[in-house]
């Protein structure tokens, strides 16, 4: 339900390929309306080869102050950004731009402080814990730099070395991970191991910590042939919806940021 | 207000400079939710020189389905349809634009007969009547058109004859009217007369035949001077705002053709 929609309610978009399964539209126009922002979020299917020309029409309508960016595009949206907060640089990754005062966009990649976000929600602070984090692409990198930014120690498990050894030298400090779980407080899987039936599972759930946290980046099925394992040895887990559940409120905090109701800057 | 709005919600636009004023964002969106159809009409406001690029990217977005028009782009969008209904076509002019099952996009022109549904509903039948049009650019003539189409014999008043003689080519059997309302049925002030303090009377309203209906597209002020003086000779009166009632009714129509919830094709 939205309160308002008229000639003069702020638009945001949320651009990606496929957009049906979007949660933004409902969660993030829910958000400002909490907030008191006449403003939505609005879906828009753009396929790649159309992505660029899209976004270079949509900067410059004038009532648009801010995109969403989803799957395939977070990294082809950073050459539309004339700025990038330091994780989105790192990451070489966006998935959120807004148009500052000055009329510049700036892009920023939250994906990873959303899943802290929502770990700490569920009582597990990352600081200090030793996290194994699965699949080395675009959102284990978001997750690896958010869980290393919040003080875990980090192993990184990737079938591929290169992206593997890639995504270490970005980050400092990241221990070579592998499917055994034995030793660690936090395992998230970021690769798409348990989409498809008969996927193996990321790691060797029989060797899971006693009470080590489970996450799972994937969000179909809701809960995964890893979840549904470290459920039944007794492990705290977190769904790949679940882990979506600050993000409103985390892009809401960007977005809203120009117009003077935001918290402040990228954090 | 909306009942729903989520990722496979279906975009449809009214692109416009200025945009805020625009009513369809919630006219239109309410005539969506009472026809069933999730969809719902986003403002976008696009400056002139950034039209073209705006509309050949939005044309490409998969889930918009339909544009509106609205002032200063109802011209240029016609190079934008792969399509014009006869009117469209005939007024050089679009106001609603949407996506066929073919794909191809179609342009009709629905402000005219926005007008004359407006005049119906307040009792006023253009057939067979005598209406004055004063002003003959791209309201004056959606509206001539419109109006002859309905079986009214017209004439036009305009400051610009060489304007003028265009439309009454375009038209047949237009006369050249002036600013004298004897002998009228009807009096269309689809000039800018009105909008401006101090402007002077688009006709002599000392001079309406009694009972004779007067109608001003000016929406600021609501009540235009004419309107006012015409009220107080005991004309029945229809403002601009009032003709764009029925628009938002008409627009659906046309718009949700495509997905079988509308009742036929432009008519």
């Amino acid at each position: 339900m939205l309160p308002r929609l008229s000639g003069a309610t702020r638009i945001h978009l949320i651009v990606g390929d496929p957009i049906d399964q979007a949660k933004s539209p409902a969660g993030l126009t829910r958000v400002f309306a909490e907030r008191g922002a006449d403003a939505v979020c609005i879906p828009m299917q753009v396929p790649a080869p159309d992505f660029d020309a899209f976004l270079a029409a949509a900067k410059r309508v004038q009532n648009i102050d801010g995109i969403v960016i989803t799957v395939p595009h977070k990294f082809s949206a950073t050459r539309h950004c004339e700025t990038l907060s330091a994780r989105a640089h790192k990451l070489a990754a966006v998935n959120v731009m807004r148009r500052e005062t000055d009329g510049r966009w700036s892009g920023d990649m939250t994906d990873g402080i959303a899943l802290v976000a929502a770990l700490r929600a569920r009582g597990f602070e990352p600081k200090g814990r030793r996290a194994l984090v699965v699949g080395a692409g675009g959102a284990g990198s978001a997750v690896a730099l958010a869980l290393a930014e919040a003080g875990a120690s980090l192993a990184i498990s990737e079938v591929d070395p290169a992206r593997r050894d890639g995504l270490r030298k970005r980050l400092a400090d990241v221990a070579v991970g592998s499917g055994d779980p034995r030793g660690f407080d936090l395992v998230v899987n970021a690769s798409p191991m348990g989409m498809a039936p008969g996927d193996p599972l990321p790691v060797d759930v029989a060797r899971l910590d006693a009470g080590a946290f489970v996450a799972d980046l994937v969000t179909k099925p809701a809960v995964t042939p890893l979840l549904d394992a470290a459920r039944r040895r007794g492990s705290p887990v977190l769904t790949g919806e679940g882990m979506f559940e600050p993000q409103a409120g985390i892009l809401a905090d960007f977005l809203l940021f120009s117009s003077g109701r935001g918290p402040g800057p990228a954090r």
